[in-house]
């Protein structure tokens, strides 16, 4: 497959698997991320699927397992729109890398999530017409690509709890979609089908979606029962006892500085700040503040109210006395819970999830 | 009313109307807080209630209003038991007063949190029953006590999102409950009838309840428009704009060391130190972690998983050189949600949900 199309100015960290992140400047500039900006976080070659033979095999704990050519599903079942922002557990990383090293990982930066109007069917109607039986826990995924792990070839797959597949009023509903913002799904995001999980890490939001397992446990595809797991500060991958690591699934909250850039020179006086916020789950942003002393005070930014699953451009003004200058941010989400301050006691050896106040520096002159 | 039968070592912080809380090394001595032990936070003189005449009302945007005693709740809907741990948006406020005064507020310690068994209704099987009708989103609730406020009296009261009231799996039920522990309500924990939100801030769960109304908007009462809504540092009772408070709900992540005591003498060497924790809404606790060297180590401690809704007693060990030490904690929860380092950024002037790394200082020798 040739490589996608791209924004000139996005970043390619790996091109085979492909992956990629757009500067958070750019992100800002449209709620609804364009395909050129959207960040890809690919673990295998893309894989090249007939849409015509195609079909979704639903099994496991139900009781009529089926098998869905893609016109099928758009035909028998509901299909819905939803806007959702994805988001990688290894947002931000570069921050922890900074601290101490993370081998082995993509040191991404703080753009490694996008917004997209998902358009597909609700997996709680997929689930429903395949009747769900006793002792079934969590939906799991697995795609059509395939990634070498030692010496094998495994599709990447994932599972989450069957309430969240099935949840009804104020969950966003989980997707199998074939569209983002009114587009067939580019090769690269998972066409001809993928899962979008809203509040999710992105990794459960699985690509070339090839089939959908209702199990009393959850996946133990490596990249759930081995990789996306969060571990303490001391913990290493030589003693990490993978059974014990804080399996992810989740958000938690984010706020990152978009604008102005880290090192960038600003004119002395009000300066305008501006970023995006993420809450997890079915929790919303409910407010941004900046702070230009270390959090000793705090400006409250204007934000516009979003719902669960969706990120939130924020913009506040900080008037700045001359000199180098630290701008940070924080975020406060629906269930009261806040920020941690500093990097440092969040560093894990996988690099995930690291959601500290976000800084900059600036010359101000 | 008489006062509430209480340990000789519960604090009572005022007794018109009635407010205290156990100290937290008791509180660890068993999962479910024994009555004596249980905090009380009311706002308003314990109402005297004729359970023979009592009447639950049920109205507002359903189709059949009902109004039941409270034999009918009982032998006409599915009677419940579940466990769930109450905890006020004040707990630890103590530490933000610390910091500076929190005028008008009750300086609770870190022992406003307290566990039981309910036995009840589900508020859904009520809400069920009565037909709530398009347009729904808040459940509000009002109590039988009398509460003086610029010259008037109200109700105690407050609402939650009707898809709280409603959730299904993977949520712990809202009751409407009339047994704690195995007996009846006391009366200063709600005689004849109770709500318990499991994972919300203790205010929502309204006690003496006479009403459950279904309605479009959160309510009105003074308790939810006014109180219990988190400002940032800067904002005080003169400046305050009531409609922009974050509107309390989900409970954050806390964590708190009940052994040893803040200011003990421990022997130097291997030290237990014991604690609980609890995370808010649907999350659970997934780690909890030990410092002595202000978070540049931690220590895992162990812990007993627990549901959604239920607070969780951790232990780990700490060898400790002699000399002034602090231990710190923190926890860990599902959405990957870590608590804040320092108290300092958190004061608010309601003196609201402080769940900053909790901190006591011990002379090892």
């Amino acid at each position: 497959m040739s490589a996608p199309e791209k924004h000139r100015r996005f970043r390619v960290l790996e091109t085979e698997p492909y992956n990629g992140e757009a500067p958070v400047d750019l992100l800002l500039e449209r709620s609804e991320t364009p395909t050129e900006l959207f960040y890809v976080r690919n673990h295998a070659p893309v894989p090249e699927v007939d849409a015509g033979a195609f079909r979704l095999e639903v099994g496991g704990l139900v009781r009529r397992p089926l098998s869905l050519s893609l016109e099928e599903l758009h035909r028998e079942l509901p299909v819905v729109e939803v806007p959702a922002t994805l988001q990688c557990a290894g947002n931000r990383r570069d921050e922890l890398v900074r601290v101490r090293p993370v081998p082995g990982e993509a040191p991404w930066g703080a753009g490694v999530v996008s917004h997209a109007r998902w358009r597909g069917v609700p997996l709680a109607a997929v689930l429903e017409a395949a009747e769900v039986t006793e002792g079934a826990a969590q939906v799991a995924f697995a795609g059509l690509d395939q990634v070498e792990k030692g010496g094998e070839r495994i599709p990447f797959g994932g599972s989450i709890p069957l309430a969240r597949a099935l949840a009804g009023d104020g969950a966003p509903p989980v997707l199998l979609a074939w569209e983002m913002n009114g587009e067939p799904l580019p090769p690269e995001h998972g066409y001809p089908l993928r899962v979008v999980v809203p509040g999710y890490i992105g990794a459960r939001s699985v690509k070339w979606l090839r089939s959908v397992r209702v199990q009393d446990a959850p996946s133990d595809n490596y990249y759930q029962a081995r990789s996306y797991k969060l571990f303490p500060p001391h913990v290493g991958p030589e003693d990490a006892d993978w059974s014990r690591g804080l399996m992810l699934g989740e958000l938690s909250l984010t706020s990152v500085i978009g604008a102005p850039r880290d090192g960038e020179e600003v004119p002395r006086g009000i300066v305008a700040v501006r970023g995006y916020a993420m809450a997890g789950g079915e929790r919303t942003v409910e407010r941004v503040e900046v702070s230009a002393d270390g959090g000793q005070s705090w400006t409250v930014a204007a934000h516009e109210p979003a719902p669960p699953g969706v990120w939130t451009f924020w913009r506040a003004e900080l008037d700045l006395p001359a000199g180098d200058q630290e701008i940070v941010c924080r975020a406060w989400d629906s269930a009261a819970n806040t920020q941690p301050e500093r990097v440092e006691p969040l560093w894990n050896f996988k690099g995930y999830m690291n959601n500290a106040w976000h800084r900059v520096r600036v010359q101000s002159g």
